[in-house]
């Protein structure tokens, strides 16, 4: 276990402890669902339609179904009279022959019956019932959508990966699915350790301050595809955290995440409490925040290990270490194909500092321009970001976590991020 | 009642029918609800800090806090040995006095005793446990987070109509709270007509295709914050269509959307059901797809009255009219600042073509560029996109639903998108 043995004073990169994390996570599996349970799953499969789409051709238009010869030569001045020999409405299971001089009244959707190579719009006649009267030829085929002109049975329709938005799920009944085998979702344990934290509501002492970040991880694992599973707040004693451990094993959870207490003080009982485990390794991170970072495998007997992280505790380095590093393992763990929360590239419109020799996540205001210019206008549209508060990237700013909208993402060889400088940012919308 | 007696006939703008739909729809009654329900909700009041954050001086590392004075001349050469006298850890409730010559053990995120005046961390120190050895002078105020440095009791948290994001849940607690008073989540019925429609695993007989609206709007529904609590298919038949409504009146409602049945056919039962009722209006608009469009509001005797929507039921145009004027309405109701789904601005990499004097919303898959390129490089970083299906944006195109990221929205005067033309996109993600 190298990992373990490892010396807090190495430095390491955020991409190398990513892969330390993604190499040790690896899909729940997966489990079919009825499509109702489906929107916002990960799909598991790759999913072929199957049925063409459309199942059968049809009329696209209310109108007309004929035999293009009738009508070919119709015009307003010399329009054609038919017989209208029967109607078809959307549902109907009837195929009525048309003979010449003769149509059906069709409605949008219906089956176009097997003799008609053609609908005319109603706008294009005079709305008979009995007879109907053609002052506008329509084209071979007009207005008749050709079954598996969209989809043809066979055909695919999603890819492994994705996830299920509404019109993915719709896409997948319309495709002749009833259910579709989706990853797990994951069920998390989140715990918050520290003894200076309240329940919010509760009064305050000298000393404490409201206990926010299982708030905080509990609403970042949902926005992740996770089921907050457990969650507790603990005093900084080892035997109390021993206890959460040994309760968050019992209730067969996929992934723990811990806040707080991975430091190298007196008092850093997730240090104390995993450090004794030969499968956790603590380790020093080139960033700002989240340089202290926990990761390992927690296991009782012989069941499969879960991955348990341990975050430090300041609001901002929590925040940011989930995105880092627990979100890619979740999302890992639902097998999604892309891990990270999607990422723009925007304008800096305010200079700010940034530490040497590591990767800086500031939380960041962006202005994202909602309109394009008329094409070829020189106007720029590019998003533009500014530090979300005025006081930097410190760990404990609350109030740049809730003005914020995601992450700027500066690399460990930039030392100053100036106005007018691409800068990359992690949309955070959850 | 000027909408229910205006002509179908006549063509009216998407601007026009929004601001229609949105001048009938008010925010609902605010709820209190407990922090642990507020993620994803829409806040409803500006809310302060009632706290301090920090709420106290603390410690920003593990060391010693100390007087100044006492270590001011410290040097690797003449380092300074003082008496630790108590230890405050996190939580601690202690002051302990710290007379000249003294210093004591303090824990990152301990409140900083009162005669203290900077923290020396235990990294410059030889980490003593009855006596510390300080070889490198502190500044006055080092390694101290101020009272009131983030934000002071008073000052703004978060405005009224913001999202409530993992983060900013976690930072209301911060600042002092236990509830938060956010916007109702408005109760939703969802009703999918047409006598060709069939639940999805069902056999399919001649006609027949798998019901899949009431799968999409439901999803639309709950990724624009609602609460699907009604969800039927109904075929083309007037009666079971007025039970239904009546149906959806009892089950106390705040909005009905109907897809399906809002054409001029003899089948279209929407337009049956509804057209009678003087308070709800047929609509053509300028836009393709979504052109047939119903809205307006039911009531039963003295209740409040409810919107009701009617959208085109081709799979692509129930989406896109969802999107253009549903989730507005749903936002609005839940006190939204912003109803619309984020756009951005993105650069066709493919031409197609637009139908003349409609807004075209063309279902759009997004590659949006995830890193910058170094400042000032030259590397055109912008998102591009292209038509999900090589097939337009005809509205039965249920394959490119579901291969689409979002939806290019293009002016009605513009008649082509080129390659390189700047486009304006709605990114559809749930």
């Amino acid at each position: 276990m190298p990992d373990a043995a490892m010396s807090a004073g190495e430095v390491e990169t955020v991409d190398a402890h990513l892969a330390r994390v993604l190499g040790a996570v690896h899909p729940l599996a997966p489990v079919d669902e009825p499509l109702t349970a489906a929107h916002g799953r990960v799909l598991a499969v790759d999913v072929r339609s199957r049925l063409d789409i459309p199942r059968f051709d049809n009329s696209a238009m209310d109108g007309y179904a004929v035999r293009h010869s009738d009508v070919a030569a119709a015009s307003a001045g010399h329009p054609v009279t038919l017989r209208v020999v029967a109607e078809v409405a959307a549902g109907g299971a009837d195929d009525p022959a048309i003979g010449p001089g003769e149509a059906v009244h069709i409605m949008t959707g219906a089956p176009l019956p097997s003799s008609a190579d053609a609908v005319v719009p109603i706008e294009h006649t005079d709305a008979g019932r009995d007879t109907v009267i053609v002052s506008v030829p329509p084209r071979i085929g007009a207005h008749v959508r050709r079954a598996g002109e969209d989809l043809r049975a066979g055909d695919p329709v999603l890819a492994a990966g994705v996830r299920l938005t509404a019109a993915r799920v719709s896409a997948l009944a319309a495709a002749g699915h009833a259910r579709v085998v989706v990853q797990a979702t994951p069920r998390v344990g989140v715990v918050s350790t520290g003894s200076e934290l309240v329940t919010p509501g509760h009064p305050l002492a000298r000393g404490q301050i409201p206990e926010s970040n299982s708030l905080l991880l509990a609403g970042l694992v949902r926005g992740a595809g996770g089921d907050v599973a457990h969650i507790a707040t603990v005093p900084d004693d080892e035997s109390v955290l021993d206890d959460e451990l040994a309760r968050c094993l019992d209730a067969g959870l996929d992934l723990i995440v811990l806040s707080g207490g991975v430091s190298v003080g007196a008092h850093d009982v997730v240090r104390a409490a995993l450090g004794e485990l030969r499968t956790v390794g603590f380790h020093t991170i080139a960033m700002q925040p989240g340089k202290p970072q926990a990761f390992g495998m927690l296991r009782r007997d012989d069941e499969t290990p879960i991955p348990v992280f341990g975050l430090p505790g300041n609001p901002v380095a929590t925040a940011v270490s989930f995105e880092a590093f627990v979100r890619p393992a979740l999302r890992r763990l639902q097998g999604a194909a892309d891990v990270h929360r999607p990422r723009i590239v925007a304008v800096a419109a305010e200079s700010w500092r940034v530490p040497r020799a590591k990767v800086q996540y500031m939380p960041v205001a962006v202005v994202t321009p909602a309109e394009a210019g008329p094409p070829g206008s020189a106007v720029d549209t590019r998003p533009r970001v500014r530090p979300a508060t005025s006081g930097g990237s410190g760990s404990h700013l609350v109030g740049g976590l809730a003005a914020a909208d995601g992450y700027a993402i500066v690399p460990a060889e930039v030392d100053e991020v100036r106005v007018g400088d691409p800068v990359t940012v992690m949309l955070v919308t959850s």
